[in-house]
């Protein structure tokens, strides 16, 4: 029988919540497959018990596997042992660049059954394509004169042609199946360097699909379409930051970073991709089971149509809307929306 | 009798319509005080027309006024000749920078009878504190290999004790005068050297204001909170780029760019501060008469208030607030719109 070696991060807070759940959805939609599941022991807890964030061999041992689903990771913001970014740098970022996730792919339908926070939403059907291994992301800065009056601290965002053109490529390629529209979000009237190669990628490649058409947004103007008319868009291509800043409020806008999931993905297929929810690990609500694990769920979907089960994908995404659909403002636990969602993959 | 010497820069597009407005509406607020006010043309026409941005000149005789107005500047975006921001930063940017306009300040208060684009905006009512003269904002950038396949663009911010402290203890000693709350936005998780500077700060400056509660929110966050619970914010402070992209979003949920002043001040008054709305030139319904002067009149009060004038800026205000409670749907144009309020004024 066919087999699909997953790798497991469950991580912190909410995070082995909602990938348990999501785990259970993917078995249950996956017939004539068998899921081969590893468990990592990784992120804040982990490394607070172990001093180890991820170790080269461990790393080694996930590229093994043909994708990854990550649940959340990161501590109390407010533990100094876990200042400065240490695990989301030290492990979900060294994971994306280890792992050459260049296409940060995060989607956001609003379901008509779902509150937006907005009063008008109409039509919200777009996909971010953030990029995701260079930006100000490549930890490329310093301190000088630290802690004295006279700091300078300088962070420098790094943009090459080849990790431009080829988050641009796959966005037109999807825009070529979905309604053929690509906008590009930048700051290039500022970030004049950046946004020229950025602009002028985009117009080549634009130029090889005639059939999509093309425009632009200043980050700034983009937040006000995102609130005011976020019909208009279909796929948004940008930065590593801007993508950041632009899906946690597309999630929001959408119905709420509870619904929405994410792929880091690595087209090529060197390494593997790995899938998780936009959320973070919510210490705040950890252990009490009731974490929305939708996310998590939408985000083992993504996993499978990007791992050549584009079938049991699309099961899981239509148990959810039927999850959603029959949604009655009921609070509910955890486990009782995997439940409802397994139930109906195993109707 | 005393004087206000104003500098006026109309700019493009809208901009010569709406700071008419404004200038009426000074005039009308201010008794007593006489407003002289010099026209200065400059902008993305004046440049195409001569080839010149802004001499050493028109700055030095900028200077030489209490306060600026700026409507907005910036031509049509397809443009060739002003293409890579040459507008955005040879004029806007030049005139923050060297008048050291280090406060960009950007209240944002919903009118209850303004509709917000969010379902449930609640009270809206808090104030962006823009780092203006770093970050990212201070071009220190360049591309290496430009135009190959091998090219490298970079951008990078910097960030100095000195930049950062002046305008975090201008954000605390404004939360004393209002709710007592300051948020501290950024990404520090990621840009680590920038962001310890800033948090580290902040902490500091904290430390003098034991009356004034903190919290921090990435930046992502911040865009949620915005649509989620903006009445949650008090007084954000941010840097240059985290402000530009906060303070439309900002201006989109307390009920439209359209009513968003700004004020780019110069606290020590080395330099005159310059107020101008956040929306930009408008160049699709330049000329017509329908732009809603609305935000420019509140930048004039904004500068009545930030030069010595407050009861004038509270006045124009007052006319605002009503002009907005009289509203009825109809569509006016630019200068119904100005008359009201100068009526509201002279009655
Ligand atoms: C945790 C953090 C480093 C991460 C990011 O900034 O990419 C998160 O916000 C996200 O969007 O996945
Ligand atoms: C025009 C542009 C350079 C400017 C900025 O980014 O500061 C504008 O967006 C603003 O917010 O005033």
């Amino acid at each position: 029988m066919e087999q699909l070696r997953l790798a497991v991060i469950a991580g912190d807070g909410i995070g082995p919540e909602v990938t348990l759940q999501a785990r259970r959805a993917m078995r249950a939609a996956l017939s004539d497959v068998e899921l081969v599941e590893t468990e990592y022991e990784l992120g804040a807890a982990h490394y607070l018990e172990t001093g180890e964030i991820v170790s080269d061999e461990t790393l080694a041992s996930l590229a093994q596997h043909d994708a990854i689903l990550l649940g959340a990771v990161g501590g109390d913001p407010a533990d100094p042992r876990l200042a400065g970014g240490i695990i989301e740098r030290g492990l979900l970022l060294r994971l994306r660049f280890a792992f050459d996730h260049h296409v940060n792919l995060r989607p956001t339908k609003l379901h008509p059954k779902v509150a937006s926070p907005l009063r008008e939403p109409g039509e919200i059907d777009f996909v971010v394509v953030r990029e995701g291994t260079e930006g100000p992301y490549v930890g490329n800065g310093g301190a000088l004169r630290k802690g004295t009056a006279h700091e300078v601290a300088n962070e420098t965002s790094v943009n090459t042609a080849f990790g431009v053109e080829r988050v641009v490529r796959f966005a037109f390629e999807l825009a070529e199946q979905r309604r053929k529209h690509v906008t590009l979000v930048h700051k290039k009237n500022v970030l004049v360097h950046a946004g020229e190669l950025w602009q002028r990628i985009v117009d080549s490649v634009a130029a090889e699909h005639p059939g999509v058409s093309v425009d632009y947004l200043h980050v700034d103007a983009a937040t006000i379409f995102l609130v005011d008319r976020p019909s208009r868009f279909d796929v948004i291509v940008t930065d590593n930051l801007f993508g950041d800043i632009l899906t946690d409020l597309a999630g929001a806008v959408g119905g709420g970073i509870g619904l929405a999931a994410s792929g880091n993905l690595n087209p090529a297929g060197d390494f593997p991709s790995m899938f998780e929810p936009v959320h973070g690990s919510a210490p705040d609500i950890a252990g009490r089971g009731i974490a929305d694990p939708t996310a998590a769920i939408l985000s083992a979907a993504l996993l499978l149509e990007h791992s050549g089960h584009p079938e049991a994908g699309k099961r899981i995404r239509d148990a959810v809307d039927a999850d959603i659909d029959a949604r009655d403002g009921a609070n509910r636990t955890t486990s009782q929306i995997g439940d409802a969602i397994v139930a109906s993959l195993t109707a």
